[in-house]
């Protein structure tokens, strides 16, 4: 296995990323309903996704799946039956998992239900009210002072009722049912960041890997934040063991740097193998774990402390545009989308062609010399480099260390180390320790 | 078991500990003798003491219990028949432990007798002669250089015989039997920091926690620096497994900042409490371990290694009054002695809260909501301070990481975790790994 | 055992130093023949070296040792029978290896076996071609700048034919069958500082420590740089367990500071015997292991994974000089072969003297007074700095920290420390834990 990245034509790539997230963008979605539903579908054109119904009332660990929500329509009209806030212009507008209602209030007996960002007078917010029954409309400041006084109709025309909670999955089998896991969360509406751009990555990503010969299995979720993970994991608890990796995808469209969370375990592969890929692909931020963020709380809780860390660009709640109207499609772009997926390829390389190798011959260094491996490849600073990289691979193939040690410790990239393993296995000089 | 503190007045607190000092400051204490004797007896004012008398040629470990020194009266006296060196006036004038002599010489002869500190003309040195057969004087510099030529009488009407060595101790029980250790010297005469601050703080934490009910036994040692706890160890080897944490107190009344000494082992959990504690009361110092300074030496020998610090302002020796008479009750302030006493407490509430906790949910996170955990406590801020502890509590709640590692982790003072995890046993949510 | 560098007069063993150099400068060494043995020869002056001839053709690890290589004259004549390119006037004209050779050539057919610095255009490179059959001519760029175009008669005359690689060896028993090995490469022609240098005080180490008696046994190899370790190592696997420390010497003798290059196990007693001592000696540096370099890459293979470390001054390749003319009489100074040489005696002072102590009191200090420990040791200063070495090593002395580990955490000299603990053994204060 070598060079996920080849044939990826990063222009291509993301437009392709961008085109599907336009595509997603108007759907209104939520942790459960007929907006996941179309999503998955539609991503079905991309990869053969398996979705999963599972029911209302379904005890998941500590938690019950919840009733499905569904929305038609919404609005708010004023005196003049003008509709002052419409769901039809943005999703947004209606508080997400708000129960039905049609009623005529003052504006008084309706400012209660009304959600602004005072500070961002253009922008609407994002609300959600999964556990209480409530309902509500979020507008922006400018909206909200230019209502008059006087009587409005409202109606939101929803249903919260038995039903299930949707969510796709795909599984791609490799050598080894040993698997890496990549998740994504699904269930925010009309939000571009957050978290299209992880579900347009993933998409493409199991496309292209699953056409590649791998190593690992790979499975790809994309669930509703929380309540998903929790589900797969508590219907999936036989398979839990074997994910011996996996990344949480979020926010990864935006223009900043990229940014990893490591997981719980803090050095477990992944961490690692990101640690060692970031600093070669420009800014970068790792972050200690913390049980706070996204659905990698769920895989790294102490029953199952996973090795899954989270990759995203510009971290949820430190940009501005999080959960608001203004993380639109103009505010994710193909080049970075383009860059988030080149660095989770070279991440996913190196968890690949990790191994241990033990040297047959450990007593000295053997004569590279008489292989043809001494000064044999390419330009004279390329070929001392490789030189380097194979007597370090030698000196470590001990047994005890997998060739990200030695990439670590002689500050050589994954991808020399692989390579001069491979030249030096292929030679006869090294055996792997243990097949993975 | 929740803050100590509580109930604390620190003006009070401070005041009744400069007082305790004032009333201590004339007797003149040695490492045995009635000076001893007369302190402990007053200190049972405020804390029922057992007071201990160890004979005169016990042998303890490598030691051996000294003859008893009293001292009633020594002068220099002129030709005139003036005390121009007086024990009447500061208990420091004699070399501590000086025999008994009297005699007349001239001050030629005298001279070799006679210590001062020519840096600090005004000020008296502390001087002491526990293991060599000498007498001696102590004078200022000032005094030094007044005395004419002629011949002096000089009476030194000291005892030194067979006797005892006395000591005091408080045990007070908690729920357990194991033990929180906090030991001072008091065989230091009229020197207010070194170590009267030490002597009233302990006195007034054994009256303040003895009130309230406590996990851990606590013991309080007022013992000679040095033979002191030689003789205790000695003697209560049977007792030295029950100590499972313990504090040295010295020096602590002075203007400067808290200065911890950490333990031999140097990551015992009362090293880790401080070092979590003090950084939250102002400037601090944390010093390394080493085998010099007061009876940590004793409880860190490696025969004992026991989990025993160091707390002082100023440690001895770096600051100039140190062992001489300008340590005195204008250098120790009710304010200073305040702060170290309620550090003590802070300190104490860690080690007497912390717990290592197993969570009844390991696998995905609990749902706070639903027990109304969630946005429940006190104002937004506060609230997601309290959320993220219980999130952290609950993610590192897998019996191998107690509270203080969570606070550690997690960047949140103890308290915040402590109340946080305690909220979670209440529901249900965690169980102790062990009973301490 | 104590201070190995008494009665070493720094002047004296620098000249000596110096001088053996200078004997041994123009002999043309190579990796077999002739000059190795004239070599060896000559060291037999000053220690009773054994010399080993091992065949040409014998097989050890993963390498054969190759013909035995000589020359006696090579040279390149102008159309006017001038020998514009002369092995007797330095024996780095002939490219190190080169097949025998006799033929008129022009310039230009010439030109490809001829080699210069083109930026050091007053310098004769230093080649070899040990392992391809070829043949050459190192020159100054001035020299071939001054060429005419014409035909030249060109001489090696060499032999590269069945024979032995020649090795020196010298053991040196101590008390212990345990070992340390010093090891240096013999098989560089006129070049001082690589690797004369390491030769000389290779030489004089033996001469010197081999007249004390020592606990170590001391092995000394004047082998063949890469070959030479191998065909020793295959030759004598039985001995390697029985090394314990080990030092790689090259480049002793330049203007730089010392720079030592830690073993592949990088925490070796000799590492920290040379982290220690070195910053006593002024400025220094300390490398992490990598294993290109000299002989320690052998040493420290995984299958051996010695603790051996290289010391030298600039490391190969990291000054101009390196391999080159320039490399000569005047780049090597007496005072830094004689200040390399008595650092060289500290760390084996350091290797020497290490200790693990177990106290005889290990409950409470020992009373140093009534055994004359305290303040029994000249001035005020210096007598405080071994009350505090003695109590610190009684506070380690627990059979787990050696005196290396005493010194390290009481940021003492290794000296101080180990007098201390002898002061503390012959008081009956101490015990060995293991006889080493």
């Amino acid at each position: 296995m070598c060079d996920l990245a080849s044939g990826i034509e990063t222009n291509t790539i993301g437009r392709q990323l961008y085109e599907c997230i336009v595509e997603l963008y108007p759907i209104c979605r939520s942790i459960t309903g007929d907006g996941v539903r179309e999503t998955l579908r539609r991503l079905q054109d991309t990869i053969p996704l398996t979705v999963h119904e599972v029911p209302s009332g379904t005890e998941v660990f500590d938690w019950t799946v919840p009733r499905e929500w569904n929305v038609r329509d919404a609005y708010v009209k004023n005196s003049r039956g003008e509709r002052v806030i419409d769901f039809r212009r943005s999703n947004l507008h209606v508080v997400n998992y708000s129960m039905p209602v049609h009623a005529r209030l003052s504006l008084e007996e309706l400012r209660p239900h009304l959600f602004t960002l005072p500070d961002k007078p253009e922008w609407v917010p994002y609300r959600t009210s999964y556990y209480s029954d409530s309902w509500g409309f979020c507008l922006s400041q400018k909206q909200l002072d230019a209502l008059e006084n006087g009587e409005y109709e409202i109606c939101i025309d929803s249903s919260l009722k038995p039903g299930s909670l949707t969510y796709g999955e795909y599984y791609c089998p490799g050598e080894s049912r040993d698997e890496i896991l990549i998740s994504c969360h699904v269930c925010h509406p009309s939000l571009a960041n957050d978290n299209l751009s992880g579900v347009a990555i993933a998409a493409y990503l199991a496309q292209h890997l699953c056409r590649i010969s791998r190593r690992y299995s790979l499975r790809f979720l994309f669930i509703p934040g929380t309540i998903g993970s929790i589900t797969w994991l508590a219907r999936n608890q036989e398979k839990v063991p074997r994910i011996r990796h996996g990344l949480v995808l979020a926010c990864l469209g935006d223009g900043g740097r990229l940014t990893y969370k490591r997981s719980r375990r803090g050095d477990a592969l992944v961490d690692r193998a990101v640690h060692h890929v970031l600093p070669q692909l420009g800014d970068y931020e790792i972050q200690e774990f913390s049980p706070y963020g996204y659905d990698e709380r769920q895989f790294c809780s102490p029953g199952f402390n996973l090795g899954v860390g989270r990759l995203s660009r510009t971290p949820h709640g430190r940009f501005p545009e999080y959960h608001t109207s203004a993380d639109d499609l103009g505010f994710v772009h193909p080049d970075q989308l383009a860059a988030s997926f080149v660095a989770l390829l070279k991440i996913i390389e190196v968890l690949e062609g990790d191994r241990t190798y033990v040297s047959q011959n450990p007593k000295c260094e053997p004569q590279l010399g008489k292989r043809g491996l001494y000064h044999s490849i390419g330009g004279l600073a390329h070929s001392l480099t490789n030189e380097m990289a194979m007597l370090w691979v030698l000196n470590l193939a001990d047994g005890e260390h997998s060739l990200v040690d030695v990439a670590e410790r002689a500050g050589l990239s994954f991808e020399t180390v692989r390579r001069a393993a491979e030249s030096l296995r292929d030679h006869g000089l090294l055996k792997e320790a243990r097949v993975a």
